[in-house]
């Protein structure tokens, strides 16, 4: 390999400019095509498709433990739907005006920004429809509408409902492949609940499947209660869930909504109590998308191209014979070999093209393939096999014991793969004592901690004097009392301020 | 169980009137719910969206052992795209004027058509788009804009996609679920072939994979290749296959289609042959919708509800313990039961909710579950357990041949689904040998077989004087010539009249 960065005969930029290494790779590594002639709407290819249908399954399967059953709502909604949504808002406006629970305020804004970022479908054939229709952004207008005829009885409860499905957003930003595009591949589960405990439960429950998940893509993240401003329309509150890219920005990959009543007294979701008086429901809902493997991308991979976590790798291992003209029996071993990987669960593939070998694990890397496995002639009669990991570093192992080491093998990638993560996530932190005179002070590309107790017009002259934006309230407590970094009253609330994605 | 069908206590109408049983059945099963508010969009439930689940499964797996790649195109498309697809047309028109192939003719109108079923979006937020686009009724324009970019040279073919997306159709006919619905749980294949013979092998594959699904769907169908006028615009030919539903009118649930290089040449897809001139690849196409559940549910219920075949059942197989006051190891018993025919690989769950066992029957026998087992203190006694039949009969075996007895009770099941279905397909052909004076003369419900070898004007005839629409000509061939049931002439050739869907 000549001097520069590894991938540079493929075009890879140096991951070191993310800005550019991260929409090259996405192409080049195959995940996506971006020719299609609409901005922000990408082809998925085989190999990106592959690894997010991956990723769908660990969801699936979180889902499937904790009772949630999968739905699908059609896309379209008729805009006559939004007028509950409507008033809700205005229900709340009226909340506002009395001064009650700040968490209950600026829903008037969103829901207007809401139907700005909507796709509208108002024709059919050469009609013209009498009820405009646009394209879900989300779906809890179509899904309420039904949830208000499900619910009748106690018996009904808890209904935990999910969905995996295509959703879309008029998106005016510059966007990005996996991280803001106008089709979104988009996850929403959507629970309803006798009382507020149970609503609380379902978050808890989010809370652990969000923790597991992260753990599976090898991906650590800060997770918050959104500030009031940032909570989603109608919630009462929202836990978000942001990764740290490479470049420090930091990029939204799940959050969960407690509602509290608030939809279901829009919708009109209730059911009979053991008095016989009708009762709302309190509900949650829990989103996730694409956003998880643009984290994924854009955290693990190298200069070299991808790095797949295990768990989500199309091709776990990639099987190699090599010299096979020196000796007859490398290529039936190969196909053995594979044979044996592919019966004990892994996701392996054989490499036999008839290329250097060189270019070949170029090929892979770039992939991320997590492991690749070599076999050859002096290989065979030592009995054993070369296993490269795709994080660096390579073993000799013995060909019985083939399927143990692989799995082993892997396990120890992931844990790598989080060892690097952790550590990249502990580089972009620091803690800010005090409000820098000018933003520009403050270096460029971290997130920073704050000790930070105060109301709306405080958060706003943080905001405005670091040009950052407040990410909420860390979850986890912290014991220590810090001054609070615009008022200086003690306190052990932690907030995050971050150029946000 | 009183006089009446057995259905009757959960409103099932007996499936002789099957005009009610299917709209019915498809809502009191729990697949769908259709009080959605737009007309032909109706909300999967999660019973019927892990039975369609089950149906791409099967095909996923087909797809993934003949070397097709799965990919995921935008739902959008621009209108100027479409203008490759006019030119297309035009140039057919061009070759009728010149009086050529007539498989090549009436393009002008199936696309004129096209344009009048699909939905527009024209507005994004409060901006007018500057360029219209439509939601895809099927994928040939999207994919075929990026295959000419992706295919280059020999290396690149054959080129093997498909997708398992939602479709659109503005139907202005009436809409009945998963029959004739306007989103569309669709699949599409879409390959490339160097020549025509590559194109040809790739039909061949297609009939093969369709097979093997009727069988696992146990449906029998007839397979015709299409009359030209009925040609899916571009083809050179469309092989479609239709189911008989119990009314006898026929449902198109699969069709695959040659399409030379006509689409090739409108859409400019070459690549560079071994003399370094450019060539134009040949195409082919192949589609299923959810019209396969539609099927599934009309050809195989009955007067109780559904009746599951075990390839796509969500639930294969029921265990519910009785009695269990009576003996404390029942349940405990039932519980390793269940686990043993997870481990296995069976869909099984256990109903041991404290009802009348009667009325647990029941909401199995609705949901067509294939099996039922059932263990109670004197079938633990004696080491054995009950296991029903959803087709009708009860044998008892030995608890410790669990697993052996239950795989053959399902394999059984499918058997007796198939010849139900043989047979009720038998009961709806008839052959017709003579023109009718007046359709009312034909027995309505039938589908009809005829010696037709005549050309446009006669096939018009025909389904004048029958009130039919002709299916095509049968692919497998007969042997015994008989006179054209228009011209007199002699022929082997046989075709189908019936009622389409």
């Amino acid at each position: 390999m000549a001097d520069g960065p590894r991938g540079a005969k493929r075009g890879i930029p140096p991951k070191e400019d993310f800005n550019a290494w991260y929409p090259a790779i996405v192409e080049i590594a195959d995940l996506v095509d971006k020719r299609y002639p609409i901005k922000g709407m990408d082809v998925w290819l085989p190999y990106g498709w592959s690894a997010m249908g991956n990723i769908d399954s660990l969801v699936r399967s979180e889902m499937s433990m904790s009772d949630h059953d999968e739905y699908n709502f059609p896309l379209l909604v008729p805009h006559d739907l939004l007028e509950k949504e409507n008033r809700l808002v205005q229900r709340l406006k009226l909340a506002r005006e009395k001064g009650v629970d700040p968490s209950e305020l600026r829903m008037d804004e969103e829901v207007e920004g809401f139907e700005k970022e909507v796709y509208w479908v108002k024709n059919a054939g050469d009609t013209k429809l009498d009820v405009p229709m646009f394209l879900r952004p989300t779906s809890e207008t179509p899904m309420y509408t039904m949830f208000s005829l499900w619910i009748r009885s106690h018996a009904d409860l808890p209904l935990k409902t999910f969905q995996i499905v295509n959703t879309f957003r008029y998106e005016t930003k510059q966007t990005r492949s996996f991280i803001r595009v106008r089709e979104i591949h988009f996850f929403e589960a959507h629970t309803a609940h006798a009382d507020v405990e149970g609503a609380d439960a379902q978050i808890n429950e989010d809370s652990g499947i969000v923790r597991r998940l992260l753990h599976d893509l090898c991906l650590p993240a800060i997770i918050c209660k959104r500030p009031v401003w940032d909570t989603f329309p109608g919630a009462w509150y929202t836990n978000a869930v942001d990764a740290i890219m490479p470049n420090g920005r930091t990029l939204q990959i799940a959050s969960y909504h407690h509602y509290r009543d608030q939809w279901a007294k829009a919708f009109d979701i209730t059911y009979e109590g053991d008095d016989g008086s009708q009762k709302h429901c309190h509900q949650t809902t829990f989103g996730m998308s694409e956003r998880l493997l643009g984290a994924v991308v854009g955290v693990h991979g190298d200069d070299a191209g991808l790095i797949m976590p295990p768990s989500i790798a199309p091709i776990q291992v990639i099987v190699m014979p090599v010299a096979t003209h020196l000796d007859d029996a490398v290529l039936p071993e190969a196909r053995e070999m594979l044979r044996r990987l592919k019966a004990s669960g892994i996701r392996a593939r054989m490499d036999d093209r008839d290329m250097r070998p060189g270019a070949k694990h170029y090929d892979w890397e770039i992939k991320g393939v997590p492991l690749r496995i070599e076999v050859g002639p002096r290989d065979l009669a030592a009995g054993t096999f070369v296993c490269s990991m795709r994080t660096g570093g390579k073993q000799i192992f013995p060909i019985p014991e083939l399927e143990m080491y692989a799995k082993k093998s892997l396990d120890d990638l992931a844990a790598e793969l989080r060892a690097r993560s952790a550590e990249l996530m502990e580089s972009k932190m620091c803690v800010m004592d005090s409000l820098p005179d000018s933003p520009k002070e403050l270096e460029d590309g971290l997130v920073y901690e704050v000790a930070f107790d105060g109301n709306d017009a405080d958060a706003q002259r943080l905001e405005k004097a670091t040009n950052l934006t407040l990410l909420g309230d860390r979850l986890e407590p912290y014991e220590d009392e810090r001054p609070c970094i615009v008022t200086g009253k003690l306190t052990k609330r932690r907030q995050h301020l971050a150029r946000m994605y």
